[in-house]
């Protein structure tokens, strides 16, 4: 059994807190229509203008870093470790089973959902735990059906609208997701889907269990998807072909109202989309919601957590927490938006301006120097740059290298000035 | 000046290699119409088919580790480094200078491009490199002619016209791209770029140089583009948002021709669409043509060197070359294709199957089993993995672990069968 639990990310409105909104047919979100460009620069076309069944003002998460993320090689999650993270945990072992109750008993600012193979052992299992909500989920494809479970699309139906009976009969929410949906017959998911909602599903699942697919791709079957049933769609994108981000977000675009992440990526193989690169994706396009509901500042500490509870280094290139920086030195401290489209400090974090590069201008010398308290004049301060960049050809510069060699310039200008 | 060489992936046959395809107007592109299907599974929907002015099937690279590249924070290149990378360079100092015209001479399998500010004082120093190619580049947004350069569009055009006809009467391939294009305003780029195409330049350039667009926004600019210009088409996706890789990919579908990556996207802040993690892209959508065209075996060892020349990992989540496992270890012994889109033996590398979790199912046991040269019954295979899974909810297991307690096991039934 491989059940877990996962909840909206601490900080979250639970995803039921406007069920009528997300549980509306898509012909009568009439308060969703047209999304005005909200903050930011208003001349920046980063903010489309979306249309009425775009929700990419309005996703909730399904943080599955407990779930998902123990099946990232590295992850070996201890109660205590689970409880730090604490969102969320597996059934698939006597210890996780206890894991989950402890958890359930937290009483977190979150749902705690756990996430099971659509059986009605399984089912049982996760109830008992106390949960929100039950997600179920079963493998579609032809792949899968074969060589996995071996199971009939009929017999895949027909055990899911019992299960889902169970479970919304014992008063926990209910998710019924496919696995592998990309590869899964379109008529045979949409068939099957649409007997979830009307068996009263609180939530369709859609899962690039392989990751595949691309986000033209997600957007067409999302929006049909979005046609055929009323209930809330959640969706799962694995990044084996670098488009989880691009993925969610496509996937808000046609209407999907859930996205799954886990705290950097952490899952199968390489992962599912990362609850950082969404959120700095998300910032961009919908800069109000995600700032008003989010606790952004939090992030770069929750991975740092993670990263060390699994023992990985934060990538280098993690969109906001990565290790950045920038040779438009000059534009960046006349104007941080011409360069940067996310504001580090949105995420408590500080901006760094790599200033020992061959490749800097003088520009960049020049706020150094005046953070220094040092005086120099523009023709100065382009004679000191040279020298920097003449160094930095022999060897690389560390700041303080930079800064020596700086002070040392400034001191040679007052011996000739006093001498 | 920060002007640079980039070039062909070493292994690709030349950007001109076939020019008339390339630069014919969309409406006669008849030789690309309506892709069949290719390679891979059958069924598999992520080759899907594309429309007549999609290039995911013959698409072209810039590499720019050595331009793009030493923008990022770590990188300092000395000569050796650079031509061990062995693609491009920049001018931005005397050292960058020497070093582009070392680079040249090589008689790389590769065009060098210089990428230079668009002024006649840089693309003459570009073209007594001895370059095979000039990118001319300029910011076309409010923001960076605000900010940056401060320069009209009128005056932007009128330089532009004319350092295109210099390089190109110098015998050289020009291109001309905007910088920061998805803020600019769209009739002004269009009107631009128009005029660029009309003075005869081999390729036009966009360039999400913030990293704020998405597929969608990607898609509607380079359709409308492809409609406007005949010659070929070059992007550029910055990673700020995590969508760089999947933008490339909607560029492609609209009838874009180049795409920009560096060696693991190193880059300005943090970086632009990977190379690595590009072709994971590619080879699922078009597998015969990246598998024909691409030396993807040395993928890995080429990531190896550029993350020690500027001294990062490896991010555990690259995609091919990241640290991967997985738990549905049942259908991946069975059938790898039903978890995994991506062979790695098409990279030169092998598939690893982590068998320590918690959530390990009893065939991988059985594999490894077999894998270590013992017997035992299915039932046998069941009571080890249970003994793993209680050991692993106690502590991490290493594969040698697993592997003495299978023995350990082993050992003990073959003396029960003894006594």
């Amino acid at each position: 059994m491989c059940g877990t639990c996962s909840g909206d990310t601490a900080g979250n409105a639970p995803a039921a807190a406007n069920p009528t909104t997300n549980n509306a047919p898509p012909s009568t979100s009439t308060n969703n229509s047209v999304y005005p460009a909200q903050g930011g620069p208003k001349s920046s076309p980063y903010q489309s203008i979306q249309d009425y069944l775009s929700n990419v003002n309005k996703f909730k998460i399904i943080e599955s870093t407990l779930r998902e993320g123990e099946q990232f090689a590295n992850a070996f999650f201890d109660t205590e470790t689970k409880i730090k993270i604490a969102k969320a945990l597996p059934v698939s072992s006597p210890q996780s089973y206890e894991d989950c109750k402890t958890i359930c008993k937290l009483g977190l600012k979150a749902k705690i959902l756990t996430h099971v193979r659509c059986n009605m052992e399984d089912a049982k299992k996760a109830v008992e735990c106390g949960v929100d909500g039950v997600d179920l989920v079963i493998g579609t494809s032809s792949f899968l059906r074969e060589y996995s479970h071996g199971k009939s699309m009929a017999i895949i139906q027909e055990t899911a609208l019992k299960v889902i009976e169970y479970v919304k009969s014992q008063g926990v929410e209910v998710r019924f997701s496919s696995e592998d949906s990309f590869r899964s017959d379109l008529v045979d998911i949409l068939h099957l889907y649409k007997a979830c909602d009307k068996a009263g599903v609180d939530r369709v699942g859609v899962a690039d269990t392989v990751g595949g697919a691309t986000p033209r791709m997600v957007y067409d079957l999302i929006r049909t998807l979005r046609g055929v049933v009323s209930c809330d769609i959640e969706t799962h994108f694995h990044d084996d072909t670098g488009c989880a981000v691009a993925n969610a977000h496509s996937a808000l675009e046609a209407g999907a109202t859930h996205i799954d992440t886990s705290v950097l990526g952490i899952g199968e193989r390489n992962g599912i989309t990362p609850l950082g690169a969404l959120m700095a994706r998300m910032i961009v396009t919908a800069p109000d919601y995600v700032k008003s509901k989010y606790n952004l500042k939090s992030l770069k500490s929750l991975e740092e957590l993670v990263a060390d509870a699994v023992q990985i280094n934060i990538p280098f290139n993690s969109p906001v927490t990565g290790y950045c920086a920038g040779i438009h030195a000059k534009a960046i401290l006349a104007n941080p938006s011409t360069y940067e489209i996310i504001d580090p400090h949105d995420f408590g974090l500080t901006r760094y301006i790599s200033i020992n590069s061959r490749i800097t201008g003088w520009n960049a010398i020049k706020s150094r120097v005046e953070q220094l308290g040092l005086s120099m004049t523009d023709a100065q301060v382009k004679e000191v740059t040279a020298k920097i960049k003449q160094m930095a050809d022999i060897r690389p510069l560390a700041i303080d290298d930079t800064d020596s060699i700086i002070r040392s310039y400034h001191l040679d200008l007052q011996e000739v000035a006093q001498g």
